[in-house]
């Protein structure tokens, strides 16, 4: 793979999506900041704050190398003494507890033994389900994997069920989406079409996630709606800081932490033993996060 | 050790502690569950939130026990295949960011190799770090050390140090206190005198933190020192969630969500590279987050 090249396509994927974000809610307000690492390589981390739309979210382009650590190759499975990491990773927390967050994440690896190849996620949780949504959000990213290979919408669909997945509550964090790795190290796979699916993945976050804003984004909501978001967030944080391999690894490998937090909402709720009303949208919402659900039929 | 003598005692000191909490707060409501846990055991958790000194917190007793797991005999260095645990844990969040959040964990461990111990541990988290608060809490536990060993505070405090340390953020969690493990099984220690350490810090704890509540709760405070809470206890969650022991294990233990995560906070804030004032009190509180500092003097 030319450096150059998946380089280049990740930093305009950054500026297209920072810039989409922008024009959609012009009144949230950027940071930049452009950061090196002490053992090699930095990033380029862009965060948002008070939008209308958005309460809090982040892009954050990042090209990363170095020696590898135990934990590191533990996680890679491999004796690899060194690393290079280049991707976007962005997460989105909204203002209306109807629009639901988004996360999504696309990375290039190559490790001195020669090897390199794609991978990343996407995946929406809503604060309160909507079917209809997830059919939306899930046929845009089928549509993706369809140009591709027939099996894959199933398979990196039902990899993103097992990974999005809190087992101390035993819910899904969302309604899930794709999760995907090695593309371009195994049969069936080469990494010039892994680029390209991870480009055209990129490309369609804006156009699959933006609709699905602007559908909810005037709704109205009460108070009782606002405190089941901050607790939803609560989840999203249980997520972040206990499974989420990016952040554990980030955070324990000495990487930006400002830039691996970037994740965590603006505002969160615990409330001990918490328990929704029968019949209502939070139940409704409770039986929803399963793993194995069919979202596009 | 007679088994219903440390059941006795820390079921007691759950008692003792969540009256006192009630007289000292009365508009606190109070949840309390007994659950029993699958593999074994169970236990009482007292969780209370919406007071007027305290926005949530809990005093949890647990009496559990069961095979050991990888990660169990990992932790506790052994290879023996069961366990019986048996304590008392509590935090409480404060409303008022003038007030500091208080923790503390004592419990007695059995293996089925016959050894037996008492650990646990106990610090403070200000929201703004006062020199002579942290001074008064510090000199209490020392006064209860000092009946025992002359050595033991300085022993368990600079465990605490190096124990409540956050080291993504390059803090410690607020001025420490003290924090032990296995005594009854290290030279210079026995069983009876670790039992009696545990009854003698427990009873302390009322008026330890207490007075420190008193002399605080009535402060006035503003939007901006309500909003420095709200980041700090987003540390707190951090720390619990990726590093403190009791809380991983317990989650990845199938222990009881609920009671486990009685630790967090009613709200929390994360804003992306919150910078505070120079000379403010934010400023000097984040200075005073230090391993290493004598408390005491």
């Amino acid at each position: 793979m030319k450096r150059e090249e998946v380089l280049q396509f990740f930093q305009t994927l950054q500026d297209e999506i920072h810039q989409g974000l922008v024009e959609f809610d012009p009144a949230m307000q950027w940071k930049e900041d452009k950061w090196s690492r002490p053992g090699g390589g930095g990033g380029r981390s862009r965060a948002g704050a008070n939008g209308t739309v958005w309460e809090k979210g982040g892009v954050n382009f990042s090209d990363v190398h170095g020696e590898t650590n135990p934990a590191l190759r533990a996680q890679l499975k491999t004796e690899s003494g060194s690393f290079q990491a280049t991707g976007v990773s962005l997460v989105l927390h909204p203002c209306n507890p109807h629009v639901p967050i988004v996360h999504m994440n696309i990375r290039h690896f190559r490790l001195d033994d020669g090897s390199e190849w794609f991978g990343g996620g996407i995946d929406l949780t809503p604060h309160y389900v909507d079917p209809v949504e997830a059919s939306q959000f899930h046929r845009a990213l089928r549509a993706v994997c369809n140009r591709y290979h027939a099996d894959w919408y199933e398979a990196f669909k039902t990899y993103a069920d097992e990974y999005f997945f809190l087992p101390h509550r035993d819910e899904t964090r969302g309604v899930g989406g794709i999760f995907f790795n090695e593309l371009g190290t195994y049969e069936g796979t080469d990494l010039q079409e892994g680029f390209s699916f991870v480009q055209d993945l990129g490309r369609s976050f804006l156009p699959n996630y933006l609709p699905l804003v602007e559908q909810k984004k005037e709704l109205e909501f009460d108070e009782r709606q606002r405190e089941w978001q901050l607790m939803r967030r609560g989840r999203y944080v249980e997520f972040n800081l206990v499974h989420d391999l990016g952040t554990r690894f980030g955070l324990h490998s000495n990487g930006r932490t400002e830039s691996i937090l970037m994740s965590l909402p603006p505002l969160a709720r615990w409330e001990y033993n918490h328990e929704v009303l029968a019949g209502s949208d939070e139940e409704r919402t409770l039986q929803a996060l399963k793993k194995g659900i069919n979202w596009v039929n």
